[in-house]
């Protein structure tokens, strides 16, 4: 069982955190202090009208073309679990945060930090599977990197992943662009990869396999942007989990995000780990789901757009947006309560990804 | 001074190296090692028509625009040096390996993998450097990523950059194009980033300052193509050195490279520090230098065009390439024998970028 599982609930630390004089685990976990650190280290120095969207992707033009252009590194542990690797969560972490812009993506880079010591067999079995999800997607590597560090300088596989992508010039999703009425769906249940990391950590069994979610959703998004034109704004709720995500949206947009619990998809074996652990699923991090921000007319045809697609077959709406607690993610519990949903405060698990 | 130094000098190991088990510190180098890794592993599982070209970065097209396209980690220790950091050398790199396909830099990403306990004074003190050498460059960071990894699963601090650039219709330059009877030049002094590294290391000290030549060279390419369209091929020099850059040429080009020792830049301290070290500048570092493989017609022009620029003003003429010793690089040395010069086999210098 799990000696230090740190819990970050939504209402108990609602107030900033001060300034760190050195890193801390959490400045990685993709919620308040990821943010924090960004906003007070990384944005002043590099700002720029682009980087300053904060979204998954830049959206940059070049000769008249509208390019997407991410970049992810990943340094998840344990390097292999149930459902994936390393190398599966790089090529569809970086073909996710292009679709999320959506964008289809074209072409990836691959940049390998090797500890002196890794066995040639294990850089051969991560290297095997970026080979199947690259086919997969249908996205090739085109450039790559390679560097070593010393034993203990590491920890065994870094990977970088770039992508570059093609924005269609009639679609323009940014985190900014949500309105009150408007619709939030998910594409699926929440949860299953991070609770699939941290039982391959901690030596968790379940009744059933639970494994983790990670796919590349750039088909998924292409249907739903042929559904329907009124689509806000995607993200893949990933490190800091479904409620960092709609946090972001929220702060962006200026709006309220209002979700009903009984509608969020989550496995029976996958709520009840979380709850074993005191963990919330809503900060628990996924890597094959989306949620979009969708106008309210056209939300059925994107829904069902949705589920017609393998990936999106447990597709939901969960929730509204509204003109209220702008700024903020309330919840009406199962319990017919409503809670705040805030933003993860410290780190819940690190490296997930 | 230097306890274990290793020399790995042209004639001592040519034959292929054997496949090893695990990673060793030369898997990194940029030498022959890091040959082996590439073809052994990455690009049999990765193969694609782009990636095949083996240049330092893609050209990829999209909706008609021909792209680079780069990506590179640097794990360069210590962070900070006379000349630069790891933040200057992360922007110049990316830049420099756009450049060398003749492209103009457009956009850079930057990834950050932290270690926990890393002091936020050295990040600040590192993104500093990544905003000034940007600005200077002119190319934007539009895109990022930070990981943190937990205190003893890293060193401090890695950056990966990746970045795209435009490249003009009629520029195709690529390590095939070399043919007998073009120039090579060279765009100034070899060796001055990896001595100023070892000195670091070492504490070795210098009657004069040797500082790291990073810088980006993109405003030097540009002013190349202006001056001539018989550019076949261009390289950035780093890890390896310029031994490996040209035998890199010289295999993919299938012909021979012969070098004139005597016209090769060295500055006096570098040189004196090489045979103090027992290395061969041939096989250090270098951030801010550019080989050229052009048409001898236009050699001329194109090397005053280079002189003219401060980052080429000590710019010459080094060799011709030949049709003998096919795939190898030589060199008349200053006592006026003749030597074959051999990509780097082991690692030299680690974590020099």
């Amino acid at each position: 069982m799990p000696r230090e599982i740190k819990i970050e609930m939504g209402l108990q630390c609602p107030t900033p955190m001060p300034v760190q004089d050195s890193i801390l685990l959490g400045h990685g976990s993709g919620g308040k202090m990821s943010a924090d650190l960004l906003r007070s280290v990384l944005l002043p120095a590099l700002q720029n009208r682009v980087l300053e969207r904060l979204d998954d992707q830049a959206i940059v033009e070049i000769n008249g073309s509208k390019l997407a252009f991410t970049t992810d590194s990943f340094v998840v542990k344990p390097l292999f679990f149930p459902g994936g690797d390393i190398g599966a969560l790089a090529v569809n972490g970086t073909i996710n945060d292009l679709a999320m812009g959506g964008a289809q993506p074209m072409f990836l880079s691959l940049a390998l930090i090797l500890e002196e010591g890794l066995s040639m067999e294990t850089l051969k079995r991560v290297i095997e599977s970026i080979r199947v999800a690259a086919a997969i997607a249908g996205v090739p590597v085109v450039t790559g990197d390679t560097k070593v560090v010393e034993k203990g300088c590491g920890d065994g596989l870094f990977l970088n992943t770039s992508g570059i992508g093609v924005v269609s010039e009639k679609v323009q999703l940014s985190a900014n662009k949500a309105c009150p009425g408007d619709c939030v769906l998910l594409s699926g249940t929440i949860g299953d990869h991070g609770i699939t990391i941290l039982s391959q950590r901690e030596g968790l069994q379940f009744e059933s396999a639970v494994a983790s979610d990670t796919a590349a959703l750039h088909r998924l998004v292409a249907d739903m942007l042929i559904a329907g034109s009124g689509i806000r704004c995607m993200r893949d709720p990933t490190r800091g989990g479904l409620s960092s995500s709609l946090n972001e949206i929220a702060v962006r947009s200026e709006v309220g995000i209002e979700l009903d619990e009984n509608a969020i998809p989550i496995r029976e074996d996958v709520q009840g780990a979380c709850e074993m652990l005191g963990l919330d699923p809503l900060y628990v991090a996924n890597e094959g789901k989306l949620v979009a921000i969708v106008d309210a007319a056209a939300a059925d045809r994107i829904l069902e757009a949705m589920r017609r697609n393998p990936l999106g077959r447990n597709a939901a709406r969960i929730g509204t947006v509204t003109s209220s607690h702008l700024g903020m993610v309330t919840m009406r519990t199962r319990m017919g309560t409503s809670r705040i949903v805030d933003m993860l405060a410290g780190d819940q698990l690190p490296r997930i990804c």
